[in-house]
């Protein structure tokens, strides 16, 4: 007994069963379903799969490095300095950045004198304001005690310990270079998906070194040439490089990786976007200029040194992508949403018939089946 | 006849079908499977729409551009060294650096010398103990094969060649610096949503500079200057400034911008939060430093140079972020998929009725519509 | 009336109703039904839950800090420099850069000279070839106008102002540092995942100084020992040290963070991956080297400077990661869309058994049941 029992059970379970319908002779509600049936499915397959590939797993978590190196010489004439030269080779590796104005101070040696009369904090009346080992704020030095006065009446600065002579202050005027928009950078861009362990590098893959040392990027021309004119940089941020150049600025080079897997090695591309950082609507972060020193000793063996506050342009690299690759749970997930949202408007459709119409209650009656 | 059949179908399309049900009166099942419903929407809108924003499409791939601005001077005062300045112009624009203290080993020529007996590797008790141009691990220089001791059976340290003399062992005891604690750093942060295209900095935009000169950092009162003082930052990492001082630290700048975009441009605002970074329970890599060199060349033309190992506060600035806007997609998926587990409500509650209810067999036979 | 109409309606909504099915006798498509489940079930639980973990939320945006500490020291000898010792000290903290390599430049100062032969822009054959003021591309001063030839008929180079001696074009035919494979990196790497409030460190959490400055890394033996020695990492990353030495190169040291956070603190461990990013199939890109300068100012004040091209293997450090914690929200969307499918595979079988089966007409008649 036991024995056909289970084996009505078991194959019952391999019986199909499927769900009864009524037939609603009711043109409007069909056409609405019909209607909302044709917007889900437009949805998932114009918007979800073919608009926003939601087929495909992503991968955002784009691992980069970038090697760079610039070229150039810059030549720069000041009555106080007199003619000097500037290359790469001063700010090192870490920092893509050229020199296009500077200020020289030079000889600067520890030792007492009166701080800047720009600096509101280093005003005083007399030597009290000058309270001894405080800091000026925002100043060069630290107080001595002494307030320094043209005579008993007048407002004077405060004497400071600290490298003097103090910097003068310094409005640039006009940009000092003479060569820098014809300077070369040269940004070697290694990238990898983990996701994916997908990879790629914005320099052609070529065994002729002569290209590579002689070409410049053009996007349609040579996408894959990793050497850019500067001068080419600014004017696609939009500024002119003549006009940065008295004031410094910052440009941020983007590099975009936005690759479909699916469609190959070949179509995941690098594209450069150039934008200027520096610029706001307030002129106070306008520009970009640091201060760097270089020490030297004299034959006694006493230290003084020669401070620069140098004006120029700054690159920053920043690098992101994301691809894309097939992938069954994102599309399964979509696929079943949709479907759901299906049943939703079945739903819909039926409180429509249910409630709405004028036959509502014969419908009601034969859609459900109260026990006999 | 074709026609016909083909207009049958096609009249066929628009007539509404809906699942036929047949009403148990089980109140038992009836309950749970409401419970079910409401709880299904209940996570829908309570969990996945109000607390987690799930009808949004997130970006955390945030873009960002940092530029700082260190200000201030620190004296530092030793019997050795005298009286010196530091200032942030000596450690150039890359690095967020703050001297607070430093040991400096002057006029070191390259030369043989002694090893430091601190260094487990370069102690010897003959000369075969110091071989020849091997380096000694983790010390100063190069095994000239000579081992100096003061007797014959005392325990020596190789002779080495390097940078004489070498620098003392340094147990810094208080710091030196005196007013490092009111520094300001002026940090400017552009960010972009790449997705969304929504870009904003964090500093007000005015035309007011000087506002942007006098401000300092508030959460409450001036979101929007980004100028901070030191001494408030270590406040707000949980540490003293001053007790800093003394080995240095490093200290994280977390920048944090979480933006519901759908709220606007003005509620998207940075929040930021300080670490220190250089503590663990462990004291090896608790405090900051680092070594830097001065070269200089005396009359003669030979080379000499200061050695500085600097001890300070140096900041790591990070920027995170993401934001949410409303998308059709993954309102879609949650939305479709919370209806598919009522489905599977229904599924659950249709097992109770058709198994584990007493009239189970009535039921089966009703729901399960035989071949006649 | 109307309360009980109501009363009816309460009552009635806790009456649970359920789809009518028919039993289609028809094995074929109940196998086929019962396959479809199954590979949807087999998908949800193997692939996205056991395989995917589509039951966890997962955070990709890793934070990260990183702190890093060079020990070594290495000799060079050359006929030119004599023999030089090299630290870490000479290039601060902000670049992880072992010298292995070196061209030093000496004495050189403001002035003019003619351009190098190896630098196409400066050839020449008359003086207007060499316009005055205008860079050398790609080469070492500026133009001063005039052509250095040996006699009328040669081709000769531009003279240039700049800083002369230019440097001599150098091919590094050996590496000439001794003991570079045997440094050491300590590198800290601090992680958060924010959306987890998880953090953890690469150092062991230990009060036992001596481990930490005596340890070196191994993988199964001591995995949070951070200190690693250079040898080991070209090795790991598939390059021989003293090959890499002569032109150096850029080493990748990516620190991975892929943690199960249901498995708890101590399954999330870093590990470790060494890539070598300088090569590619040109030779242009293979190396790394950049150029620095120590500047110095003679009795009379005068400048000049040493210029140094220094090969070396440079240290990029990344760090990626993912956290996965168990979520609702992907649990019920993932079990929700799979179930969504199961109703895809009901109509896909209804399509079979009502037009594809002999019996399909009376399937339909059964299923659709027309008003009376």
């Amino acid at each position: 007994m036991a024995g056909s029992f289970f084996k009505g059970r078991f194959v019952s379970l391999f019986d199909y069963k499927t769900e009864k319908y009524i037939i609603a002779k009711n043109k409007k509600v069909g056409v609405l379903y019909r209607l909302i049936q044709l917007s889900i499915i437009g949805y998932i397959i114009g918007w979800v799969f073919v608009s926003k590939k939601g087929y495909q797993e992503t991968d955002t978590a784009i691992q980069s490095s970038v090697i760079t190196k610039l070229k150039g010489v810059s030549v720069t004439n000041t009555s106080e300095s007199g003619r000097l030269v500037w290359g790469p080779e001063d700010y090192g590796e870490a920092v893509l950045f050229v020199v296009t104005n500077f200020l020289e101070t030079p000889n600067q040696k520890l030792g007492y004198c009166a701080e800047s009369p720009k600096v509101l904090d280093g005003h005083c009346r007399d030597d009290e304001d000058c309270e001894e080992e405080k800091m000026v704020i925002a100043g060069n030095g630290i107080k001595s005690g002494r307030c320094l006065r043209k005579d008993e009446n007048s407002t004077g600065t405060c004497e400071i310990y600290g490298w003097c002579p103090i910097e003068r202050k310094f409005k640039p005027r006009k940009p000092l270079l003479l060569n820098a928009e014809n300077f070369t950078i040269y940004i070697k861009n290694f990238i990898l998906f983990p996701k994916f362990q997908f990879s790629k590098s914005n320099v052609l893959e070529t065994s002729d070194d002569s290209f590579l040392k002689k070409c410049r990027f053009d996007e349609q021309l040579y996408p894959y040439c990793p050497i850019f004119r500067l001068g080419d940089i600014t004017r696609r941020a939009g500024y002119n490089f003549q006009d940065m150049a008295t004031f410094g600025g910052s440009i941020g080079l983007l590099i975009e990786w936005d690759c479909d897997l699916d469609k190959g090695y070949s179509n995941c591309n690098p594209h450069y976007h150039f934008t200027r950082l520096d610029v706001s609507n307030n002129s106070i972060s306008t520009g970009f200029n640091f201060r760097h020193t270089r020490y030297f000793k004299n034959a006694a063996g006493e230290s003084y040194r020669s401070l620069f506050k140098v004006y120029g342009v700054r690159f920053n690299i920043m690098v992101h992508g994301k691809a894309g690759m097939f992938s069954i749970i994102p599309t399964a997930i979509n696929v079943g949403s949709g479907l759901a949202l299906m049943g939703a408007g079945a739903f819909f459709c039926d409180m429509i018939l249910l409630y709405l119409m004028k036959k509502s209650d014969s419908y009601r009656e034969r859609k459900f089946e109260g026990p006999k």
